[in-house]
């Protein structure tokens, strides 16, 4: 199944110059979605996984059905104040201004080894961002599996140290 | 396995008085994590579903992978202004004020059966906003599957059209 047709593009959003790429119309696609998370499962293969990392929200679709699919655990990556408990945060820059990501600090014990999974690798501050609140609780990441990147932005070049895969690419 | 026990419960979250049921403690396990999904998954069968609609973030978490388990499409709603086509909304009131939610208007054909699932059953005021959103799409209800229900609130009251059903009681 060519999966890139099924993603919708969206010119001009969130803003002018945007050409949004749109999973939705995968998703409701019940054959087309399940060959998403295989397809992305099969990307991590051969890789000893304790846990899967995903990031709210999007992050959350396709990571956690890949955890299920790898029998790791998963834990979620969320906007500020969200999560209940003790929480570690990091702070990274965005075109304009700052944003911050959480995690709960019992999430990730020392040596878990972690996949951080997302829909989108776009810029890569949101996975480096990530990536950096595993290590700071100890894990450590043996690889990232994005369902889309986008090879214009780089990503590649801020997340050097990692093993990086993705099914489609723009 | 007891599910019941994994759960996590925070007092005063996110405000006094409120015991808030946190599942990370049971995402992050593993076993705890395919054992939440396969018996919610058990709660949906015998009903013929082409759709889980899951609820911005936790439901996605939930609903994600139970529409794969069904092999259905998956539909997310989600928070104002995050879905990039053309959408339907519905405003609900909460304790102070309201809020709304958002679904794609092309997510539902007329006469698709939808399952929604989420985390948590509390005032049932999101899961009625969802609904009547997957309705207003020509859309029918089938069932509603949530790993947690807090019976004190009541939404059964107000969910009393629909097939309700939930994994663990508080």
């Amino acid at each position: 199944m060519n999966l890139k047709d099924k993603i919708r593009s969206i010119m001009n959003h969130p803003k002018e110059g945007i050409d949004f790429k749109d999973i939705t119309t995968v998703l409701k696609d019940a054959k087309a979605f399940k060959a998403c998370i295989d397809q992305m499962t099969d990307l991590a293969e051969g890789k000893d996984i304790d846990l899967v990392v995903g990031t709210e929200a999007r992050g959350f679709i396709v990571g956690a059905p890949l955890a299920l699919n790898i029998e790791a655990g998963f834990v979620p990556v969320r906007k500020p104040g969200k999560l209940p408990s003790e929480i570690v945060s990091y702070e990274y820059e965005l075109e304009y201004g700052t944003d911050s990501i959480e995690m709960h600090k019992d999430a990730i014990k020392k040596g878990d080894k972690v996949l951080l999974v997302d829909d989108l690798l776009a810029t890569g501050g949101t996975a480096l961002a990530s990536a950096k609140l595993v290590e700071e609780l100890g894990g450590e990441v043996v690889g990232m599996v994005f369902f889309i990147e986008l090879e214009s932005l780089e990503a590649r070049k801020i997340l050097k140290d990692y093993d990086i895969k993705s099914l489609v690419k723009f």
